[in-house]
């Protein structure tokens, strides 16, 4: 195992550290639970959105906190849910009296912890409503999941649902948004190259130097199938017609294109897939209006990419558009 | 080799068509020569900054091409200078009349084209000055330079000289600070993987599974050392030590820190790496007051990092934080 890390035990509360001096401007990291809240946290009358799952995601979820994004986010440790209490003490962090959504991303462990927070903070009277985010097309079940896995749906639906906390949505019209988000959301992602978590040590799992695996998920679970690896044109497509199919997306649709890193892909790759994706939905009449291209669900140091598309609609444009403050998605201010 | 590729020989030029459509609003990408200029160049009146070299290090240059930043860039083949006929036409494309400032990394075929493309511009009249950036501790010359290398004190001039012309200075001034800017920035890095040029289909070198190399360059040049991994707080010792003591930075300055990627090392490395860092220089009275976390200057998929340091005072610190809008560094608007 190569990595620029101390003791495997501390990586994530060291790396916590980092993160929390290289932006004390927006964020504080409070420790026993591990959590991240805002600098200003409560916001007086805004509704807060807490997220969190396991880490070895970055930049999720941490690097989503901030003014037009999300006021709390819980780290657990490497692709391992955090537990009931510091959901909960990130839901109290948060909590302006104006009510808490909880965006979870579909992994048993993570449901249910989430959920647990969510009955101790309403015995606190902090009220709670949770979406689920399930937009992974790849498969039905998987090693850590009943239902599809949450993926990278997740960062858009934090960015356009803390855009309408900003605004001033109450709970429910911040909830009905996320919910739209994820109704209207489909991924699918594949890997060149395993990760390996630091406390294993081993590599998640193995891949010929040949083979790629299509519909991998975040932690390197198995996906669809193990395939030659193909060039770039054809890799695109397998994901997108699975993603196209799925909901369906059709001629005259306009979409928000996110082609996503898993860590270890370089931006060169990257922007030649966004490029291809493009040219492939263009053919299918869909129209791509909004765009990003980068790492921000990512699988620590694996190689490889998820395509999203969600479908826009002008309110989503306009809270996609909205100013945001975060350590990894900022414009606007 | 297991990349999101089609051709290799067509790498750089598709992955410019997915960038130039991705952020259409920002910058145009021409082809035959092929750059990257501001979609709203030449902007009336204000210094250009032009700058370029080997692809394979995105996000630069590209990926710093807006207002406070580059006018335009100049993506060579991989990891391989642009010709000067280039270079030539992004100075004329980027040209206002006001003068052009040349950000030219210090490797000998960089060099070379862009003094030829100055001597060019000069004959249509375009008055052209250039910086040489050279901020890499870890060798006196190399296999691709006479002196320094230039590496990630890159990304800090160009956003600082870019401000500067922002702000309205002529080109005497903005090649000045420029030139202040290298004369108070060092850098070193390191790398635990090599990476793979596309059309060679090759590692850069070999390092066995319990090695790292100390003072690595940007194309996986040779550094200063190659010793057996070690924890992450010695790692960033060995980096810091050799660049702390070469300026020398000392008790009572403050400094921007700098933790850049090198493609392939996850954000939750380099956070902790900058925690360190921290902790490192608090340690030796040397005050962090801005700070960039995150992979600016890459090799391709090299899992490593390295270390910047630049001396601040209160013009530095104002043209870093003023406004800047590019693929890559994006905050104020």
């Amino acid at each position: 195992m190569k990595k620029i890390i101390n003791d495997p035990q501390d990586v994530v509360t060291e790396s916590l550290h980092g993160f929390a001096a290289a932006h004390a401007d927006l964020l504080t990291v409070r420790y026993g639970p591990d959590f991240v809240v805002r600098a200003d946290a409560p916001v007086q009358g805004k509704v807060a959105l807490v997220s969190g799952g396991g880490s070895g995601h970055e930049p999720l979820h941490g690097g989503f906190v901030g003014p037009g994004m999300l006021d709390a986010a819980v780290p657990g440790p490497v692709f391992t849910s955090p537990t009931p209490d510091a959901v909960l003490a990130a839901t109290q962090a948060a909590s302006s009296g104006a009510g808490v959504l909880h965006v979870v991303k579909n992994y048993t462990g993570d449901v249910l912890n989430f959920e647990t927070a969510a009955e101790l903070a309403a015995a606190e009277d902090i009220e709670v409503r949770s979406v689920v985010v399930d937009d992974d097309v790849a498969v039905k079940d998987s090693t850590y999941t009943a239902g599809r896995r949450g993926v990278g749906g997740t960062v858009l639906l934090e960015k356009i649902a803390g855009a309408a906390a900003a605004r001033g949505d109450d709970l429910a019209g911040v909830a009905d948004v996320a919910e739209r988000v994820n109704a209207n959301v489909r991924s699918m992602g594949m890997a060149l190259t395993p990760c390996v978590v630091p406390h294993s040590g081993e590599p998640s799992f193995e891949l010929a130097d040949d083979e790629m695996e299509i519909g991998i998920g975040i932690h390197g679970e198995p996906g669809r199938e193990r395939v030659k690896v193909e060039p770039a044109d054809r890799i695109v497509a397998m994901l997108l017609d699975a993603v196209v199919d799925d909901l369906p997306y059709g001629s005259g649709d306009r979409v928000l294109l996110f082609v996503n890193g898993m860590g270890g892909t370089p931006l060169v790759e990257l922007y030649l897939a966004y490029g291809a994706a493009r040219t492939q939905l263009a053919e299918r009449g869909i129209e791509v209006s909004r765009s990003l291209v980068g790492n921000y669900i990512t699988s620590l140091e694996m190689q490889g990419m998820s395509i999203t598309l969600l479908k826009l609609d002008d309110e989503f444009e306009q809270l996609w558009d909205a100013p945001v403050h975060t350590a990894a998605l900022r414009w606007g201010v």
